[in-house]
């Protein structure tokens, strides 16, 4: 098999750019991609920085001008993972110059801006990271969710926890500023939550939410919480918040269904909990299922069961599969339609934080 | 010494007539009571489940007019476990008659009906059977707190989550009828955990709800969710459920404080969650204590250390606080004053649901 | 119905006489007995402690002469809770005196005397108080490998760890004085686990022992531990101790089968980890059963499902099933022969450890 | 900085070349390397399959010949991952030829020839693949330890417990050939736990063990079993299987001091359990420390506090340490020497349980 290359363009050079270099390099080495992977040029204002970065991850180039690189005639894909500010106006020329677009979540800084990159970016191939679709165990959730094991679902109860925020005076960070990040624990935490919701038990219809800051002085929210209702009849609570003393990373959640339940949490991902109800009654209880195989989506690709995976492998499971999609011209989730819908909801949990009202959908 | 002897006439005769009962014949056993009791009588409807009740839990008499029973001057204690709908005539007869009154939870059916009946019980002694305050574990909770452990409370969540009711079609228990259970999930659940965050936290002081029930043609609630603000500035979720597949009896909370953190679970009420954000950073972690004692609240009144209690423990501790508390003259709480504050709260939140509006308290 | 009363005599006091006080006015409440249970004498040396435990927990007289006790006419039950020492010596006395006998484990000081003890036994009635047979979730666990669940099993590995030894300069407890106990943590805490084996996988055939004291001049064994075969062709090991700081009360076990596993821990008595090896592979992990109900062993008498029972609810179950075997002349266990058989292992540890070589069964 | 080029030659393409592969390709993205690693040349018998290992993970040249490749001039490392019976004759011939050798575990056949290989290996760098050393939260149990946190060490607990080879029948694998593996779940699973309990306790002074075949006609052992003493006093169990059906990759130990306690599990690789025994008693517990920083030891190499690692990182981090040891010239653990301590220790093991006898070290 000859596979074609692609050339790939990273904007930006933080967390997202160390998780997305190394999801480059490893993503041929447990996937069979139809495509071969060029780090060909990293972007990034500080250029000190950015030239450590290419060193270590082994980009070809560096570039200071991240319009410029959008313009190169050899580059296939833009990358995006600049502060979300800059994501809407990169991914538009991106687009325009109708290169394949992956994109750091949130996707944008509100609604209005993700429809006109959503709008944008039809005509060229397009991701959202979120990432967290691609966790071996919660991949297992929804393929059971669809085959009908945990039937009508009830209840969907989703947090994301943490608590690197939760010093009131600590100040200095790009995702403190309303400019850069547009928003805080919102953005970064509850689009993770909700675009997983809509992956798992479909889109919700109304919500009321609570958006507070604990900081004083601090621009963005520190926690946001919301009850909603779903299309399908259930219902649902979302809180994500920064200042959960003893929560490093805790992303959970609860799903109750009229045949079932399933319980899953970040900090153990290579685990799911499946409660089975139409067992016995006295054999019934929540099975831990360790999610390394076999049999398991993803992990045949990495190493043998019992031996665990960490947090940097879901980028990995997100890029093969989109080249996968890519090269046969299946549709591929999560993309811009989908960071669309998520930017939606955040407007109404925005809307309704501020009129104190429900919001629907 | 000589202890006085306080007659107990008991209302009702289902499943918290037995964890009564119980409490009454086990309380002098692990504790040094300043009163004997004497369960005098108990009163029900249904004569041969009374007499049966009667023989089995060693009541020396059987009656079925309760009014009858709270005129005896024979009777210390009026101790009421009939469907809710009952409690505030019983309890402000029992009142009028100077009797000791102690009522299960929900106090009454509505704020207003527990004004009454604390208003009535000013003038005698009297308890709510939240008995979860003395869960030994939850206990110590509220002891670190007191002691400023976990600093200032930023964020309190907790939920009460069973599934026993989550067969839409099942019928003829009494917890569903609105006329004897006044609600659902909200009247059964969520005035246990309304009242340990009144316990642990403080007074709310807004809060907006969600209220929901799945199975069709149902009277009570089946769910009830909502997200509040706590007087200390702190903001909370609660969420009750009878349609939590998976869950048998999940009464659980997680509290999160500058200083530090609490977890609890009732399934596992020997333990208690603690996180200590005071320790150094690589040593911090949640730590599992098994609260049976060297040292821990009620403990050495059971079993040595690591020799766990059950769930009927927790009626026994209430019961011994109550006595020695009456003996000495001490407030003792939960009294009808706080059965009225969860009341108010439960009155909030049926109000917020069907406006759909945030309710201040 | 009209039962029969059965005259209780109890010789001893201390943390046991205080669990069987418990156990015997209990086991009507939850348990539909056959017999009615009269706490008639308890039985001890020191005549202030007898007394307030006889006030405490309702016995009709005290005596300090074991022997008279033991003579008396309107005894039925001698229930013996002395330091180990005195077993033999009471039981055999009661077993001419024709009484039913309960008594502690372990059940005698060695192998022979334990033989001697089953020979007199074999006329009366009689019980080890193995109560940990009666565990709920330890009764599903025999039912599970009745009924073929696990298949045939391949490994044992029990383990029952405390820590309240662990201070070598600790003294002054009868059960470090090997005159009265005979052992340590052999006696105590190794009986209990083989006594489990033999119930849940059958007799050993052989072993090899390493028996250790940490304490220096302490008399008795701080731990013990063997390798062993089953006759059944599985092997074991088994480990007790009470050294192991940050262990309360963890006596423990894991079974694999060729279809199956399962996995217990006292600390966390009402639950089961069961895992089933002929489910598909995907969808194979540790079930932990809570085992509260419904459908489960015992559950039913107690609470409703997910409302935890305790450490004194072992005896309770062990009682009433004692009791209901007497009505109606079928088998009970453990007895003396099963006692009997636990002593022999006794015996074959400390003869291993001793000649540092291997002995047969 | 200029750095050295370290070229590499693997024999073996196995699970253990994919697994070194990776750290080859990682170690320098997520640590500052004082070498440049090359993936010179990779050289097995299965010319296909080493072809596509080469082409996967970037190995500049294929082979087929190990003599030939050690011979080479430009090579600098020779990696050994071949089936254990090779192990020696390479490792002999790469230090005669002056190579850095780097072997995987068990070292050896048996003691004597781990101690020609380590006697030849004396006059170049040499390293084991104990990975299992690295993992963050075993580095940090060895701080703990080290830093006296808990106290003199009594008790020792160590399993390794797996599933895969707990069907009878199944056939066709190398590690069940005596003539390549040399032994069963001995040399796979009880050398790295025996390095474990080297590197965190210190020797073992004597043992005796079962080892034991439960599939019929399988060379080698399916469990091992064995009961010893530490030089420091202390007393230790460990247990190796591949029967423990509902055990994926359960390498754990419990290790109980004067002063505290540790407990990990492979499967949870990212957490130790730390129970402080100088807490006051009511505030003791099992912290669940989540060892990814910050301040644990490698982590901030990796991702942010609470984005879990997995298996593979072990690799990358040992073979980081390694390159930092050698370029500063430091002494490395684990190498040949402890190779070859672990490798007494099983030929302890197999004659204990051959003899039936204790067997001193």
């Amino acid at each position: 098999m000859t596979t074609r290359m692609l050339n790939i363009a990273m904007i930006g050079h933080g967390f997202m750019g160390r998780a997305h270099s190394n999801a480059f390099h490893q993503a041929g080495h447990f996937f069979d991609l139809p495509y071969t992977l060029r780090r060909k040029v990293i972007c990034g204002r500080n250029q000190q920085a950015v030239a450590e970065m290419a060193a270590r991850w082994g980009w070809d180039e560096t570039a200071n001008d991240w319009r410029a690189v959008v313009d190169r005639k050899d580059i296939d894909v833009i990358d995006i993972g600049t502060p979300n500010a800059l994501h809407a106006e990169i991914a538009i020329a991106a687009a325009k110059a109708g290169k394949i677009i992956w994109c750091e979540k949130p996707l944008a800084m509100n609604g209005p801006q993700a429809a006109q990159m959503a709008e944008a970016a039809k005509k060229v191939p397009n991701l959202v990271w979120f990432n967290y679709r691609r966790v071996p165990a919660i991949a297992l959730a929804k393929q059971l969710i669809d085959e009908g094991k945990i039937g009508q679902v009830y209840q969907y109860r989703a947090a994301y926890l943490q608590s690197w925020g939760a010093d009131p005076a600590r100040t200095g960070v790009w995702r403190f500023n309303k400019s850069d990040a547009g928003s805080g624990a919102m953005g970064d935490l509850l689009t993770h939550i909700v675009d997983l919701a809509h992956f798992l038990n479909g889109p919700l219809s109304e919500l009321n939410a609570l958006v507070h800051t604990f900081a004083p002085g601090r621009e963005v929210d520190d926690a946001a919480i919301f009850t909603g209702r779903f299309a399908n009849g259930g219902i649902g609570t979302f809180e994500v918040t920064r200042f959960a003393i003893g929560m490093k990373n805790r992303n959970r959640f609860e799903i109750h269904g009229s045949k079932g339940a399933l319980s899953f949490n970040l900090e153990e991902l290579n685990h799911l909990l499946y409660y089975d109800a139409t067992l016995p009654a006295d054999q019934q209880g929540w099975m831990d299922i360790m999610v390394t195989g076999p049999g398991h989506p993803y992990t045949a690709n990495f190493w043998p069961a019992g031996h665990i995976i960490g947090y940097e492998h879901t980028f990995i499971a997100t890029l093969a599969d989109f080249l996968t999609a890519l090269a046969s011209g299946a549709e591929f989730h999560a993309n811009f339609e989908d960071g669309l819908k998520v930017q939606q909801v955040m407007d109404a949990v925005e809307k309704s934080s501020e009129t104190r009202n429900w919001v629907k959908l």
